[in-house]
């Protein structure tokens, strides 16, 4: 669906002509490495298409405003597969298996350079607010990822707790790329702040669609590990819902299962997975998703009143509503 | 001797009194841990003296700006403390062996992101071209760091090939931060490079004092394990000069005893030392040091003609000159 976005095949087609250049070329082939993976490019989409909306009309200054947020994104994939010891990013080798951990550290600190240098190319008259926008934004990316890190020494986990996280590490750069877009087509600060609004909706609905498709996905839909955060005994906000929910003995049974690692995890993910339902804690995750969605709605049916481009943020927004993947 | 600097007891206090803030606490702990681990702060040293001989007048935004070059050099020890896997840092645990090697990435990606937030606070006229010169100069100490790691790899290193890798991984930094404190003093495009290249210069001489002391240095003096370079067969320029320059026999045995780690190092470094001064690459060394050094006065002479400020200049320059560690 997504190739009828006007904007969307030409941006694949500027990253992959403006790769990064210079010396020594393992480092900069490790970072055009991990931008050409592929990915949905959903960020940059929303920026383009927000500075369209607002009457944006300097392509090139777009482009770059996009590709800097789509580096952004690949800055944190690299440093957090270093983090997460990841081996596999889209069926590719993540950068520190493909080269090394050294070499992924500096890439991932040079494609986050990238990103102010691409900013500041813009020579947009607004390019110094854009620039504290971002800053502010990439900070709070790696407090998220540190939080994430942190929340399994918690004792308890509060619903509060993970929806910060998830917010904070996933949900303010969409929100961000939208409020950048309107800002760099000349957007008031209430507009863009709206279109930021419209973005950190957009992007919790889509941390919590991916906390659904972790758990209960099949490997060949999802295109990765089945029920990883099972297996890994993560606290997503369905074991959370499901341990404030159900009666006292299946708790307990919830806990026992999400504190050890069988090394044959099959009934384990099946009995979780049973009490997640039998907790409803699917159905409070799909509500809880709908709000989102709703919140999100809501704010771009007032801030974006021209057909054309609404129906464009509608394509990319039942896209990530119907994804499955 | 850097006690008569008017500007350093106050660079100190400034950064002690600016801590970074924000949560989770761990990340931003293990942030201000590395910043007040002390050091010579030679590097926000240069930048105050640039602003003020040039006729700087706000010591807020001068500070931040100090601030920012410090944070930024901060962050690089972090990263590189990970690349190089080092336990000590100015006698402390490194960050990564205080916190874990995830904390240590999150908190230089996190320092890097407060050196921007820091220039974009001073809200200077010349902030663009402030921030453009950080990010030109930012991931030049990335290729160099990366040219580090693969300098082992080549058959055969020139010495045009490590200058330019000791320029950008070493000398880069002092250079962006004379000329950021010069242009944010209001000083004209030629008298910033002036200040450059004057930084440039300096911080060429500071890393071959740094191969100097790193091959003859006692461990007392150093502070530092005695011969690091050559234990662990660092093809620095004494190397590369007495490789040049030794008659065949000799070369071929310096070649051998750089091409193991012997479990007993004494022997090796003592030969090795030998070799270097038989060849005469401690003089050749201390000439191409001084031939820095003499570049770097000619330009201050030329750039600086105030003479509070040029012997502000000389004090700190005469104490890098004379440091033994």
């Amino acid at each position: 669906m997504t190739e009828n976005v006007v904007t969307s095949d030409n941006f694949e087609h500027y990253l992959v002509s403006h790769p990064f250049i210079g010396k020594p070329e393992n480092l900069y082939n490790a970072m055009n490495y991990i931008m050409q993976l592929g990915g949905k490019r959903m960020r940059p989409k929303f920026l383009l298409l927000a500075y369209k909306a607002n009457g944006g009309n300097s392509d090139e200054q777009a482009m770059k405003l996009a590709l800097s947020i789509e580096t952004f994104h690949n800055f944190s994939l690299v440093h957090d597969d270093i983090m997460d010891n990841a081996p596999i990013r889209r069926g590719k080798k993540t950068v520190h298996e493909e080269w090394n951990m050294p070499t992924a550290i500096l890439a991932g600190d040079n494609l986050l350079l990238q990103c102010y240098r691409l900013i500041l190319e813009t020579e947009l008259p607004c390019s110094v607010e854009l620039l504290k926008e971002f800053t502010a934004m990439s900070a709070l990316v790696c407090d998220g990822q540190q939080m994430d890190m942190n929340l399994p020494n918690y004792e308890t986990i509060s619903e509060a707790d993970y929806l910060k996280m998830i917010e904070l590490k996933t949900a303010v750069l969409p929100a961000c790329a939208l409020k950048m877009g309107a800002m760099a087509a000349g957007a008031s600060e209430k507009v863009a702040q709206q279109y930021y609004n419209f973005g950190l909706n957009i992007g919790m609905a889509f941390q919590l669609q991916d906390d659904f498709l972790d758990a209960f996905g099949a490997e060949a839909e999802i295109g990765k590990q089945e029920a990883g955060d099972i297996i890994e005994n993560k606290r997503t906000i369905l074991y959370l819902h499901a341990e404030s929910t159900l009666p006292a003995s299946e708790c307990a049974e919830l806990k026992e299962w999400m504190s050890y690692s069988p090394e044959q995890p099959q009934e384990k993910i099946e009995r979780v997975r049973q009490l997640f339902k039998q907790a409803g804690s699917d159905s409070y995750l799909a509500e809880m998703k709908a709000g989102y969605e709703h919140n999100a709605l809501q704010i771009l049916n007032e801030v974006c009143t021209d057909a054309v481009y609404k129906q464009q943020f509608m394509l990319l927004f039942d896209f990530l509503k119907a994804r499955n993947s």
